[in-house]
């Protein structure tokens, strides 16, 4: 089968049921514009993965400029127990008061690697970056205008010469747009310097790794959220107190962590997400770098409970990729994030998600119920 | 809106769609069987997200048994040019006479943390764990037909003492199994020792965060790829040729990836772990595993090139999870490994595709169009 | 010069002032034996260095079979404030009844890498060390009576296979001997297998590197000393409290080092690695191991003070390396563990004396006299 | 016996060898100047270690500014076959013309962490340090002539916040200098924005522990040497050739140390930095840092080899901490370093010598006589 041979989702899925002698009738099923999605988002498209969507909340969030809100969170998922383990996150938050929420913009990440030759000569494609900067800003920028160079971190080592740009994209994600850009600064660098860029991307970017680098000097964006949970709520809703959740947490976020050698201090980042970025089209490989982070916490004196998640490097865009496609627009319309200006905004609601799932998560742990839960689960099946 | 009320994906979309004040038209089509999502996958369900799927292949693959066999391969993506990427990697390995794939069961793992208040106690924790090993496996047994225990590991760190176990889950990725399994062994020990359990999982499983740990232990499967790609394919199809290939993977997935503090010394191989598992039901968290690795290159002395992959955790199933709803049941079926039986299989073929991407990106950066490939794609937006 | 012409210190020592024009008067007093020293601890010996001795103590230990014994503990040190800040640790210990200390030995380990061609090639040699280890125990332990196989670890990485083993050297440190083994070892899987040693040594031990396997699978001795501190002994003697010493255990060894990406979990355990490791001995490059490991702390309900250290992978020994020289041998006298017999012992006092520097630093830090003590220091200059 | 009533090193000793029933004759023969020694360096003091001296060299290096010297290496060491090592090392680099290093300073840091109570307070205290950088300059260098304000890097986590200074501290190594001045710092951020200093050293510093902070954003010292072997040295005195370095390299130092999770991608730096610390009166836990970097390699076309050693994080000085105690001074004066103004010079021997041993221990592993050189040590034991 020559899969060049055919011009339509149909033909190919006609085509490879023929060859495979099997039938892909829910595969062919969505309501998707092909035209646009086998131009922009997969190329020998044959159809669509269904994956189920549930709804969480509300979620009540402050954000930076105090603006206070109720959300409705679309989460994508196959696994079942994470929406009510987020739900219930969400209403212990919103009894409470709800959460507060701030996001950092970073900039997006390309990191080229240059060949000189010699330790002197990467010391002077050192010199010569550090000293042209205005002109490395101009030459970038010329290759979109919803691009903006932020700065650069350089490392050389030995003959090689590490080069990290940032750039502000705007509302998208913009991991082409600084493809693109890096390019242009590349061959500028070439010819300026002399030195030859064996990469355009030389893993210091780095991209879709875990990497310590990423959650020192970050990338993306930097999201914070936090919330006091009333000491009713942990009856209440979440079946705990305070210091079992604690202790939960230094045993397990930190401690476990640790002995674990992780770049993950947390819960359950990563399941979050993964349903998050499903549901509104982000490139679900930066569920990578969203998995890291620090979660805390802390007891206070009338035996509320302060919670607070930090995410390093949370790669995301409301414009681009993904999140044009039918459903995950309408996915980016509940959050009431679809569209441009609204990049920090969904940076704040996926962090405050977060946080949902945290407390839900770890409250669940510290009371004895997870096996429980997924034990019911697993009778259901 | 309280989502307690709803009893259905359409009468939950109405109340959204109300609240909100917007429509969502194509969230509602979907053609999964509801009743059965809602209660194994997704709770308060909605509708569906669709994720464009496109395929790539074919791929030859030659398994450890020396079965060979060419693969169509689903990749639910919304990422422009990752499907065409793959797709001429396969061409290369299978123009080149095929990959070679392994994988080695290593098993899923929990990691509860104990507390038993000194390091004496610890100790003696230490020391009931390694002589209870038979008990230890009957125990756990018994909670599931599919589940048989392994091994285990123990890290004691002052009061607290870390169990990481293993087990086999059949087909099955097993983290609910694993999870209840866990859960019977956590009664038992608090029983027979009097330590405490604090956390079912301790973050020394450890599940969704990069670690070390399940690099250098394992974790789910161990799965290696490789093909030799002949001279005449690197310039025909890869337009580029041993030594540059050689010289970016170098620069690139070893000393970029150390210059970054990261766990992951190769190209891109979360985005191909992501789109396959989307398509085929796996738990979407699970990248962050996936992504781990080393890839790596050497050149022959006719110019052909040798080029390997090193996955040392990959979490995935051909039971369970999402692996039975409608799209990836099919996907499953295109790959030919649905149901029992296949899992190792589906790990090996997992390896080969992500050995097919390796090969196209490095080339890809080898001889600078990347940025050109993305530009091309930009423009068509 | 040319340093093969001379044959004594004192002949290097006299060409080099001449060439130099300087003198050496310092380095040339020495007591210790030259004729054995230039044998086997260092080649163009020209004398040696002096290195300050101080006393800390007494320190009582219980150790693991609950012997209980005071220890005076000679710290080789030129940072001022060390010894003072280990002394204060050792009384605030010793007030409060004595620390418990325990080892475990790990075993010295060596890890070579094989070169076989293909992942097959690979697999194949992985079953061959997992069938054969009865031979690799008698192979190995031909090469001395003082060295016992005790087990290994293997991880292919496509046409690589890395092997760890470790072996029990009694109270020597071991790493000369285990080399040898290896080498046999080596030479035997070379014959056997067809497969190639490219190093002996592959990194994959890994010796006097920072490495995650170390921590998380041990190498040397592990050891775990703790010690409750009593709340009038916080005041007097350590002027802090429990809680304070907690918050800036928390913020500093758990979440400040987490921020840094770091296998250090404690405040200074190399301080003090470094210092007994020169009166006694060691090698001192084995300091990047002894750095690695986790301290907590906890508050007990009476305000007393749990205090708790691990240390993943201490390698040191009683016996060989430098300990037979004239000030290192009384060193290791002053603790009482000279000569054959007594390396657990020795691991367990290193354990109680860095967690006597844990409790003294942490307790400066929390009440903010760090700065003080070196101000103090510094005008003294 | 009560260490406090004793007023020498001599009245020490002799309490110490009457409680302990010993002689400490060679310990107590010491040269060096007690009364600035017991003030300075060592607290409680009781005599000095001997730790033998050895010479390697000559080693040609040129440095940044193209001078060219010779220089002679003190090496303080008791393990065997080091100094031979790097002698070897040394001659087959002087005989290929010298070794290139260049060093640039980093700058000391100190890093606190500051308790703010949440989110936004946190970013608050983050706005107050980017807008105050002029008065950080002013009162951190009020504390000291010799110290100098760089730069800061803020990173905040839930209520902490974490500041990492750097700081020019001249010649001297600095940890007392910068501790000074980060707490006249401390203060004033308590008084200006009511935040509160947990601790004035928040491992985010990071001192003494191995961390990928250090790694990727450099303390004290960035080293960078590299040197062209000649194919017929390679031959003549190292035994072997371009390729089996390289193959040797790539295997050990590369993919070796990711197998480990490792951050030190290179041979022996630890050996090389802990002898020439010892020697010249260094802070012998600054190995940890010292330990790490990477190490590469490059065959030419001629078949010489291009070998280069990066040295992320250096910290050392030629004044302060042991820098002038006798034997020390005369080892820095050896080096021709000793005093003000030569620390970079000092820094870019270390990095030269480092580079030495790491080809001298290479090259004997890619021919395979590691063990032979230990084996025959053994023997003469």
């Amino acid at each position: 089968m020559d899969l060049r041979k055919y011009n339509s989702a149909k033909e190919r899925r006609g085509a490879l049921e023929k060859t495979l002698s099997l039938r892909l009738n829910h595969i062919g099923k969505f309501s998707l514009d092909e035209s646009i999605a086998s131009k922009r988002n997969c190329e020998n498209m044959i159809g669509a993965a269904q994956v189920p969507i549930g709804i969480a909340g509300p979620l009540r969030i402050k954000n930076y400029e105090s603006r206070i809100k109720d959300y409705y969170i679309p989460l994508a998922t196959t696994e079942g127990a994470l929406v009510a383990s987020v739900n219930r996150g969400c209403k212990a938050i919103t009894e409470s008061g709800g959460a507060n929420s701030i996001s950092h913009r970073v900039g997006m990440t390309r990191g080229p690697v240059f060949y000189t030759g010699s330790i002197q000569k990467s010391n002077q494609l050192y010199k010569w970056l550090k000293e042209n900067k205005k002109k490395i800003a101009e030459e970038s920028e010329k290759t979109s205008k919803h691009l903006k160079f932020e700065k650069l971190d350089i490392r050389t080592q030995g003959f090689y010469v590490y080069v990290r740009f940032y750039f502000n994209t705007e509302d998208a994600m913009g991991m082409n747009m600084v493809t693109i850009a890096t390019q242009a600064l590349g061959e500028l660098i070439e010819k300026e310097t002399g030195a030859r860029m064996i990469s355009v991307a030389g893993n210091f970017d780095i991209d879709k790794k875990p990497a310590w680098i990423n959650f020192i000097n970050n990338r993306g964006f930097k999201v914070w959220a936090e919330a006091i949970i009333k000491k009713e709520v942990l009856k209440d809703v979440l079946k705990t107190d305070a210091e079992k959740f604690f202790d939960v947490w230094l045993a397990k976020c930190m401690i476990g962590s640790a002995m674990s050698g992780s770049l993950g201090f947390n819960a359950q980042y990563a399941n979050i997400v993964a349903a998050m970025f499903i549901a509104t089209g982000q490139d679900p490989a930066h569920v990578v770098e969203g998995s890291m982070g620090i979660t805390t916490a802390r007891v206070l004196k009338n035996g509320d409970l302060l919670v607070s998640v930090y995410m390093p490097a949370l790669n995301l865009g409301t414009v681009g990729g993904g999140t044009g496609l039918a459903t995950q627009l309408e996915a980016l319309q509940i959050l009431g994030v679809a569209g441009s200006g609204n990049v920090e905004k969904f940076a704040e609601i996926v962090g405050a998600v977060v946080l949902a799932g945290e407390i839900s998560l770890l409250s669940s742990l510290s009371e004895g119920s997870l096996a429980k839960a997924h034990q019911k689960l697993a009778r259901s099946k």
